[in-house]
């Protein structure tokens, strides 16, 4: 059973993919659920509310925050690209995001960063998350702002924020790649409740995986967090190794944590 | 099946919670277990001794200890409270009980250490048993220098301790703040025993706890003493939160992990 | 004697107090020193040049680093304040400084980041450059920033940058704070050098302090860079001492390192 | 099912204890399996080719690596003995092995290190792979040679290596200090056959040993690797400990994790 | 010249050798220096107090705290002895001082603690103050005792202080050993002015000693009090090496860093 | 003054470029300097002995050994190059050296390791010597293998050794690298007597440089040593510079601390 321990919860990025994914499963977790996007998705549900919102738009986000217990921030951009408009969605909107939550009262978000934050760190090595911000890229980058804007705003104000570091959250594991890196939509759903209701969350950072085999991460920083994966991609190995050939050790997209994203761009603005 | 590697164990604090909840499992673990506590609390049943002692007391502690293998100390004061009885009984009780062992030539001891050594650590933070000392209060100062002077008896005679930083041992998690600390009472026999028959125990703190998702304590320093809890306070979450608020992260019991002892007191003498 | 490994050397900011500091200094790294701001302040004396250039603007960026071998980066807001003005100057100014290096061959950076990118540790405890960053404001976040996209350009281009975390670079100490935090010009004007002729920068993060017996910053880390300051807070510490009151250890301007900025604004954007 | 990523795979020391354990098992992870020793131990059956070899002689070792997509070395002594068979075999012997990987284009070796790199550890303290070397007798002298001599074929030549510590494999533990160090044949198989198949293995040590409730081993540096365990020594625990006395904690072989090795020899030459 | 930030000091101890040897030198930090010790040891002088008091009577130790702004503690037993009177002085004693200093205001205190915390780590290991206490006997627990009580007053009351592992102080070096842990008593003096006046002492853990060129001991934590020794045990080297023979390395007082105290005892109560 | 502990002394490869520098330095330290090489090099002076011994020969290396307190042994290859020479000289001569001292009661020896066993770490980071050993040939590899035996001798038979991790010692550095690595003579000597004459030297890793302000080591670990070193490569900085060239930075000869050793060879054997 999930707990509800908060009344009305935030579900930013609501029409992408991981935004799909919790909609159903967050209902769970609160009385309402606002759902919010940049542009038109649909009609609110029953138990639902829908704002939609641009994130670099600062009133727009106010109002989108205005009314809810915590948020669970999914919206932005989440591929490597062009500078522009990660900073309006990743950097302008992370900013207008907090500014919005100091203002209007919320102490809990949790936020959807990445495993491209350390991207640049090695396959063969395991790291926790004091390891210093390896990005692989401007969306990397992007969401290494987050970490340290909401950090400042745990010191300064007492917002507690999880940071997750989301590995890959699809249906299913699509190369030898993510059999590290994971996340299936249950667990995704089972840490953001964890982030939600362990009773002290502080600012915390966490690699968002499922129980994999082989793993470059270590969250043993973040047992008060109280996140127990259910999962694992190691039902999809044998599939994975069937379909994909050995992997080049010479190319920087099998040598780094980031895979392809090592190597992706420049972009330009 | 618990193995008897001890033939004579000494159980002090016997007339106690834990005492209570230990004095029948341990017979498990000894031919004869001998019960000791401050002041009459019945007759010895079979396979018992029963010795009352004052900590305090030098020679009522020696005569106590003299002829048994090994020693699980749960003697002494178990909450914050005045500094008189807390020097007496955990101070004195502690130096006069090392003395006694090794007067008496006992090679292994379970001290009853607590959580309340760290208590000022945040509930946000994971700690190990090389963080520095934090002591909430008079308690676990104490319970500091029980394990500071244990560890001298170890460098310089070779008497072998785990000092066990008890969370919160009861039947069932009280409150939100237990779903982190809880022991079960099987989970307490099962760590006594790891530390009773591992073939080297040396000088090891251990936390105590159970299996629980949420936990601020990590004993990978200890994983010699073999100790593998089966019990978990998760079975206990829903009931918990459902009877309890959400706790007000301003004040100190919420944020750190000695709870409600952070800002117990002053007792005076 | 310094060592000209620099044919043309860019000093960004060269209008504000550090780049007035540097500008006589620096000509000795250099065959021809560009000096650059964002409006006009005078014209290039022999072995000079001018650019003028708004960092925020890509393409006046772009030809202000054209032709450079390395270049010292002063410029952008070094003070708390709005987010608008940050944004535009240290982060798509940061971001448009390392595209035009990029695109422009220049290989080795100075990066002048600050201690407020760690000002929400407390003055009683000692961090190196491996510590997580705690920002103690916006201006602070967007140091941050620009060591992490430095760090990638680093790991993807091949473009070494020193980050310094400037502490108080001033004529002198001007309260007891800055005995901690002080650079003197000269130790300054040392280190940079250091950056800039030490064999193999790599990505380095170093804390701009003097010699300062008081200290909150261990630059072990750091060795590899060859910084040796030869100036010392201290021997303006009677005087400080004289002038200033004790401080008011409740105050966060005087428990952590960020000093008065963890306690300024919200400024809005 | 076990992943065929190589097509034929070079077994050494296939006639020792390990080896002939290891013989079926492997035949699993390649369409062929090549036998090596010293001496004749038999005919190769189907999938199956026989080449002798003694490790000391760099041509007959170069003729034995030659055609082969991975290597499992178990060769060598494995026992503390005398300096000069421990001389030829295993430092001359992985000299020889890796120049042949190295002239053959071989670019993953599984290497058969052993906890007796680590042996003057102490039992009641728990390590990880960065902790230095402290061998207990030429025997662990010579795997540490091993273990520094692949690191730089991997820094050099890009030759991927798991340095596996092998604990103590048979077919059950036999007394109180294997219950900790026991390595089921069955996870010698499963963490060979990670090795081999993990996408990334760089340059890896990894301590071989079953989940055993004890252990002094911490493997969280090598989770990349992605092996788990599924037997552990707690089922013969009881009768382990039926059967043997309790240890005599002033004797080094019950002190420290080598046992009986830490005191055996000298040998001489 | 010293910075006198305080009126009014309480030295205590001033009887003993150490606080002979600070009695005039403290002067120079306080407008009136108030002495205190167990037993008559004369009279004030000019700008001086006495005020006698056993510590272990907490009314006596309340009158001699009343009144003053900052403590520097040196009473108490300083030798290996027996239980009893260490338990009174040391361990009672300080329990009194940070009571009484609670009561009346005191918010910065220098506690003489000693190396024999951590006497049982050996001559050939450098330590932190991080590392783990190991004392090498009753005095080395009792000064434990007080580090970590008043690490308590600094978490819950916020009273500071620096607890001062002094190695040797004498007015030279007597042994070899010595030659590691000499503080010379103008550094002893140069190291409480620097815990009185730095600007935010925290709870520090300090090692007392001059900047001898053999030592044990790692400062690098506790930077942010400023102490720069000016003395050397260097210029006595040579004599003491001429009139003290080799160690034995088997002996423990020659192996581990509490030199003969870790020998010493036991003394009973 | 320069300490006499050790009667008579025992300095191999004395016919070598630093044996030769070491040779009328080390007099100072001893009554009786024996003097060893593998071919003739001369007659001894006065208050010498020549021993001509070759390293793999065990009975002349025990023959070498006999009779002395203390060795300082250089002996051996101290350059990358073919296999066997290597495996000869260092490998079987440390053995056979370390034989000798076991047998002979020799229980101090300061051993000529290399910067070599850690040289593929980068020019960019600092490392201290709980770094693993990263060799960068297979002259490192001996060096380090050199390591290990000896930790073996300490930790099994009491035999103590300084690892002195040689950087560049000759008259003055040759290049920008040795700016970073070089090690006057004069401090040569004084770190090989630090190592002689310290109280308990235990098994020491140090690496051996002047004070040099651009260095990648960090001795922390070896305090209890005792050397200070007097000299700098800094005087020789500017005229380094002035003859040679920026380094190509995708070189790995520029990279890794090991320089040109890191692409020399293969040499066979």
């Amino acid at each position: 059973m999930t707990i509800k321990v908060h009344e009305k919860l935030l579900l930013t990025g609501a029409a992408g993919g991981l935004g799909k994914a919790l909609r159903e499963r967050l209902k769970a977790n609160c009385a309402v659920l606002r759902l919010s996007d940049r542009q038109d998705f649909g009609a609110a549900a029953a138990g639902e509310e829908v704002v939609l919102a641009d994130l670099a738009d600062a009133e727009a986000v106010d109002a989108m925050v205005k009314g809810v217990d915590a948020i669970v921030h999914l919206g932005g951009i989440s591929v490597e690209g062009p500078f522009t408009p990660i900073l309006q969605a990743n950097i302008v909107g992370v900013y207008n995001l907090y500014e919005a939550a100091r203002k209007n009262g919320v102490k809990r978000v949790v936020f959807a960063s990445s495993n491209h934050v350390t991207g640049f760190y090695r396959q063969d090595e395991t790291i926790t998350a004091d390891h210093p911000a390896r990005p692989d890229g401007l969306y990397g980058i992007s969401k290494a702002f987050g970490e340290d804007l909401s950090r400042f705003y745990f010191d300064r104000y007492g917002i507690e924020t999880a940071c997750v570091r989301i590995g890959s959250s699809f249906a299913e594991p699509k190369d030898r790649r993510m059999l590290a890196t994971w996340l299936s939509f249950d667990d995704l759903h089972r840490l953001i409740t964890a982030c939600l209701t362990t009773p002290a969350l502080g600012h915390s950072i966490i690699f968002g995986m499922s129980d994999n085999a082989v793993t470059w991460w270590d969250n043993s920083r973040a047992r008060h967090i109280g996140y127990v994966p259910q999962d694992s991609s190691d039902v999809f190995r044998d599939a994975v190794y069937a379909r994909t050939g050995q992997p080049d050790l010479t190319d920087p997209a099998a040598i780094y944590q980031g895979g392809g994203f090592v190597k992706a761009g420049p972009f330009g603005n």
